[in-house]
């Protein structure tokens, strides 16, 4: 047991699946959210340790791909762990695991450590006495990580407005409710017929509470499409890469 | 400690609190749900016992009554209990605690058990060998329980669509997301100046992926707002009010 991985058990609890009966998108994502600053408490660079500072972490990217989702009632553990920093990224790895060395899946999360007060990202290679340095492991995961999306589309595929439910602690939208409206661009039929293997996100600016956001879509291969949100005066919020599978 | 009464220890998780840094009543009531099955199956009437029978458990009535919601990080207790049943209907209470005896709120919900074919409730008094009667505690909570809630208007205040993403195991819309859906009503000033004390919720039909879903509000007194959603064809699928507090 290497006490810089994190090992969470978990189950999938009641009203936590899909309609499918397995552990639904939204709640892994923010299981893997929960992870991380659980990780990083431990090794004292939580969003309460930074937060002395005037810093908070921020994510940039999140890569999560799952060869199945864990279902109702079925246990699992989410691991993860810190690799090290380049400037101002750092990236978290994670491996999605069940009984009998079963593996569900894996996720690579990028962030960045911003000055709450300049907006600015802090170089994680010039923190003082080396920053969160003792907890890097040098442990890889078998999946392709963050990726190139570009969408050209110019006619929105959807316009919502943003509430109340869609924010976080910080009044931001919440990351893992744009996974979910990327999901939601889909019919019910879809998620009937095939299963998402990949979602590649890049979290490009906050959106707040009643901007109005517009879903933009390609489909880039069979089963591979691209989505980009966009405020209404254009600015780029997030970027997102959907893998489907049969 | 009364085993017919269950008593789950939780924690206020990183993301799992509204932008005010509270625990979110999303959370709360999918947790509340989660307690109710818990509790059910340790008594063998939980939605995997029921089911060997083709029942299934529908909420009719949920109210939740808060002085006030942990915050981030903060250890709180639910607890749950059946009180009896009259005719189709079976009374679970709860009580949300924390440290020293605090309490912070309780909630009162009202289940029906229908058979999965014939759609129609089941008669609780006459279930084989007395159904779940031994798990019966007559133990009250000092909220007033489910009121009569009408709203008259016709012009809708907000029109939806339903996704993917709102849908539970049973390809329902979630009976949370409606509460959730009802709290978006309100802009986000009105939950930086006043809390959410009550909410009292009505589920009279189900809702389904792709459905359009019309919400037609009406102020019943100071801070207290009745909610109708129905459907585009007039069926009503929720009714609702929401009180508000200083």
């Amino acid at each position: 047991m290497n006490s810089k991985i994190t090992t969470q058990p978990l189950r999938v609890e009641p009203f936590s699946e899909d309609f499918t009966g397995k552990l639904s998108w939204g709640v892994l994502g923010n299981l893997l959210l929960r992870a991380a600053n659980i990780h990083a408490s431990q090794h004292r660079f939580g969003y309460d340790n930074v937060l002395e500072n005037k810093h908070a972490w921020v994510l940039s990217r999140l890569v999560v791909e799952m060869e199945a989702l864990p279902v109702s009632g079925e246990d699992f553990d989410v691991s993860t762990w810190v690799t090290g920093v380049f400037r101002q990224f750092t990236d978290r790895l994670y491996a999605v695991t069940g009984a009998a060395n079963r593996v569900y899946g894996y996720a690579h999360s990028v962030w960045a450590l911003i000055d709450m007060e300049s907006r600015q990202p802090v170089n994680l290679e010039q923190l003082p006495e080396g920053g969160f340095s003792d907890a890097f492991v040098e442990k890889s995961i078998p999946i392709p990580g963050p990726g190139r999306i570009r969408v050209k589309s110019q006619t929105p595929c959807r316009v919502l407005t943003t509430y109340y439910s869609d924010l976080d602690i910080n009044g931001h939208v919440n990351s893992i409710r744009y996974i979910q409206m990327m999901l939601d661009l889909f019919p019910k039929e879809t998620f009937e017929h095939q299963r998402v293997k990949r979602i590649d996100v890049a979290y490009c600016a906050e959106s707040y509470c009643g901007e109005t956001l517009c879903f933009f879509s390609e489909e880039k291969a069979a089963g591979v499409c691209a989505v980009e949100i966009r405020k209404d005066d254009g600015t780029v919020v997030v970027r997102g890469e959907i893998t489907f599978a049969d």
